[in-house]
C-alpha cells in the first residue's frame, strides 16, 4: 500500500501490518551489522599472498628493512603510492597502518607546532575552527572534537561541497584554519567533487592566510565500482598552478586496499610542508614498518596491477551495492519515504529518512537486530540538524545478511514515516476538537 | 707511556705521537658508526622467520586480524607480553611498532586531556616540569622539549637515580609532573635499579598528588648479556602494595627483541590508567597492526620461547660488550684518561672523559671516520653540564670495525686528555713569567 496516497483511515492499518512485519524480524533473533566501512572477508583473501611474499629477503636496495630508521617510508612505496594521491615522490610520506593517524597527527601539530614553523602555532589564537562539509566522516569530526576545534557545518551541492559558502567563510573569518574533504566517493554521499569544486579549492583566498590548510582525504581514490566513474582533478597540481601549493595536505591509505589493520598510510604534500610535519614527527617515531612497505610494494607493483586489484574488489562490492539499491527501490521506490545516493565508488550508501525520524529509525532497527551507524554519527558533534541522515555500510555483511537487514531497515523507515504522520494527524485531530 | 705518570717535559712527545697515530687513522678512511643502539644484521637474523609464519591463517580465535579493530591488540599478545612489564594481561595495551609512539602518546595524552579525566590536563598549567636522571635516553627528552616540559637534571648512585634528590623535589614542587626512568640497563649507563630504588619509587609522595606519572621505560627488561645480571623488581606489584599502583606508566616493545623497525611496542598500567589512555588514543587510531601481533605471538611462544631467543642474542652481543671493555682496559686502563660502566646487559657503555673533553674527543673521531653520539646528546637540552659523558654502542658495526672504531676512540680520548694537560701546563707557565 502507498503511504503517500493512504487516506487518514487506512493509516493504522498500514502502521499494524508494518508492526506485524517488524515484531516477525524481532523473533528471528537476527545480529546484524551494516555500522562501519569494513571490507568483506572476501574482499581481505585478495590480499592473502603479503604475508611470507618476501622470501626471507628484508632488504629493499641497500636498506635493510628489519633495522630503524626511514621516517618517510621506503623509496619504493613512495614511487608506487604517488600517483594514486596526485603527487611526485618528493612530495609523499609513507606512514604506519592508518593514514587517520597522519591526520591527527597532522591537525596535532599544526595546533602545536605550527605548519610553518615558529610562530605560527593554532593553538596561539582562541578559537580554531574547521569548516566540515557534512555529512561526513564521523572520525575526522571525532579529531576536531578532542582537540577543541570549533566546526562549522557546510551543505552538499552535486557538484560537492558549496563552495559558495566556503568561499565567503574562509574569507571573511581568520580563526577558520582548516576544513576537511572526501574529495571522491565522499563518506557518506558518494560526491566526487567536479573540477570546477577541485579549482575553486586551489584558488581560496582564506583570511587565516598561510596558517589555512584544505585536509584533503583521498581515501577512495582507488575505489570505483564502476568503469565510467568520474575521475578527480589532482588538487596539488591545480595548487601549484595557482601558486597555492602549501595550502593542501592529502591522505590515503591501503586499508580498502590491501587490509585494514594491516596496510599502509600515506600523505602527500609540497616538500615545504613535509618538512615541517617531519620535523614535528621525529619525535614520536622510530620509523615507520619499511618490512610492511616492501611486502606492499612487492604485491601492488604497479598502476596497472592496482587497478586490477581493485577491479577485483569493485567485482564483490557491486553487487552488494546493487542489492541494498534494488531494496531501497522497491521497498521504497517514489512514495515519500525520503531519499539516497547511488555511489559510483567508496563505502557508503547515503540514505535521508523525512526530517526527525533518523533516531527512531536506528533505535528501531537496532531492537530487530541490525545495528545501523549510529543517527547524527554523520555530522559534527553527532548532530544532524534534520535528524535525517543513516549511513548505510554494505561491505562487510554478505549478500544473505545484507538482504535480511535491508528488509528490516526498509521496514522501519516505512513504519517511522507512517507513525509520523499517524501523530501529525492525531495532533491536527485533538486540535480541530 | 703512562700519562699519569709522564712529566711536563714528555707530555711533548706523547702528544706527537698520539697525534701521528691519529693522522694514519684519517688516512686510512674510515666509516664507522657508534651512534644509535640498532642491532646488528646477525642480531636481526635471528627473527626471519616472521615473515610468513602466519601460513595464510589470518585468525585468531575468532578475530579476523586483517579487519579494522582491537584498540588495545590481541588477546594472545597480551598474555604473551604482559609477564614481561610484570603486569597482568588486563593491565596491557599492545600498539604498534614503537613504545617510543605509545611514550609520547601518553605525554601529550596527559598534558591535553590529563592522567585522570576532565580537569587534570597539565597544559591547563602554567609550567609542567619532568627529572630526568641523566645521563640518560635523548629520545625521552626530545619529547619534552617539543612538547614544551621543563626538565630538571637528577644525578645517579649506584642504586639508580638519586632518591634522596627526587624523593625532595617531588615533595616541593607541584608542577613536577613526571620522571624517566629507564630502571633495567639505563640507557646509557647501564644501571640495574635496585629493589630498594623500585620501592622507594612505589612510595614517592609528590606534591603533584593523583597527577604525577613515573614514565617507566622497560626497553631492556629481557636484555641481559649474561645468566647472573640483576633482575628488576615489578613495579607495579611494589605500587599495589602502597595504594600507588596509578603512579607509574610502564613501557616496552620487541624492537630489539625481534626487527627494530617491525616490532611490537606495549604499554603496562593500571585498568584506571588503561582507560583514560584509550580514551585518548582511540581518535587517533584504526587500532594497531594485528597480523603483526600474531606473527609474533607464533614466533616468540612462551615465556621459555622468549627468553632462550634472548640467549642467542646475548651470544651475538656479549662479545662486543667483551671487545669494547678489553679495548678501554688495554688503551686506557687506570691511567686517568676517564672511567667507563661496566654493562650486564642494555645497549651501551656509558663513558665519562674527564671534563670538558666530550665535545672534543667526538668531533676528533668524527674527522677520522668514526661517528659517536654526539656529546651532551644523553642529557636534557644537549646540554651535558661537565662536557663529559659519551654513549658507546657496540650493536651495529662487525666485531672488526668495532674494534677499529674502539682505536680511534681511546686514541682521541687520550690525545684529548694530554693535550687538555699540556694547555693547562702552558696556562700555568706563562702566569709564572
Amino acid at each position: 500500500m502507498s503511504q503517500q496516497s493512504a487516506t487518514r483511515q487506512e493509516l493504522p492499518a498500514l502502521e499494524a501490518t508494518l508492526s506485524d512485519q517488524l515484531t516477525a524480524f524481532k523473533k528471528s533473533t537476527l545480529k546484524l551489522d551494516l555500522t562501519r566501512g569494513k571490507p568483506g572477508a572476501a574482499q581481505l583473501d585478495l590480499s592473502n599472498a603479503l604475508d611470507g611474499l618476501l622470501g626471507g629477503d628484508y632488504h629493499a636496495g641497500a636498506v635493510d628493512l628489519r633495522n630503524y630508521g626511514g621516517l618517510d617510508g621506503i623509496t619504493e612505496a613512495k614511487a608506487l603510492f604517488a600517483p594514486l594521491l596526485g603527487v611526485s615522490p618528493e612530495e609523499i610520506l609513507i606512514g604506519g597502518n592508518a593514514s587517520l593517524t597522519l591526520m591527527y597527527q597532522s591537525v596535532l601539530s599544526a595546533l602545536h607546532f605550527g605548519v610553518q614553523g615558529a610562530g605560527s602555532a593554532w593553538r596561539d589564537e582562541c578559537t580554531v575552527k574547521f569548516l566540515c562539509p557534512a555529512p561526513g566522516y564521523d572520525r575526522h569530526f571525532t579529531i576536531c572534537q578532542q582537540l577543541g576545534i570549533e566546526m562549522i557545518n557546510v551543505p552538499f551541492t552535486a557538484d560537492g561541497p558549496d563552495m559558495d559558502r566556503i568561499e565567503e567563510l574562509v574569507a571573511s573569518d581568520a580563526s577558520i584554519k582548516g576544513i576537511w574533504c572526501v574529495p571522491r566517493f565522499s563518506n557518506p554521499t558518494g560526491h566526487v567533487y567536479s573540477d570546477a569544486t577541485v579549482q575553486r579549492f586551489a584558488r581560496l583566498a582564506p583570511k587565516a592566510g598561510p596558517n589555512f590548510r584544505i585536509f584533503w582525504d583521498n581515501a577512495y581514490a582507488v575505489h570505483a565500482l564502476t568503469d565510467d566513474a568520474p575521475k578527480l582533478l589532482p588538487i596539488l597540481d591545480a595548487c601549484r598552478e595557482q601558486g597555492t601549493e602549501d595550502s593542501v595536505l592529502i591522505f590515503g591509505s591501503t586499508s580498502k586496499i590491501t587490509f585494514a589493520s594491516a596496510g599502509l598510510g600515506y600523505m602527500g604534500a609540497s616538500q615545504q610542508n613535509l618538512k615541517h610535519f617531519k620535523a614535528a614527527l621525529a619525535a614520536s617515531t622510530i620509523g615507520p614498518d619499511k618490512i610492511n612497505q616492501q611486502r606492499h610494494v612487492l604485491f601492488l607493483r604497479d598502476q596497472a596491477t592496482i587497478e586490477q586489484h581493485m577491479h577485483q574488489h569493485a567485482e564483490i562490492l557491486a553487487p552488494k551495492f546493487r542489492l541494498v539499491l534494488e531494496q531501497l527501490d522497491k521497498d521504497l521506490g517514489d512514495d515519500g519515504y525520503g531519499s539516497w545516493s547511488r555511489p559510483q565508488g567508496g563505502y557508503f550508501v547515503s540514505f535521508d529518512t523525512l526530517p526527525g525520524l533518523a533516531t527512531q529509525v536506528v533505535a528501531m532497527a537496532d531492537d530487530a537486530g541490525v545495528k545501523l551507524t549510529a543517527a547524527g554519527a554523520t555530522f559534527p558533534y553527532g548532530k544532524d540538524p534534520a535528524d535525517s541522515n543513516i549511513r548505510l555500510a554494505p561491505s562487510y555483511p554478505t549478500m544473505d545478511e545484507l538482504q535480511q537487514a535491508m528488509q528490516v531497515f526498509t521496514t522501519c523507515v516505512k513504519l517511522a514515516t507512517v507513525r509520523q504522520r499517524l501523530a501529525a494527524k492525531e495532533l491536527v485531530s485533538s486540535e480541530l476538537i
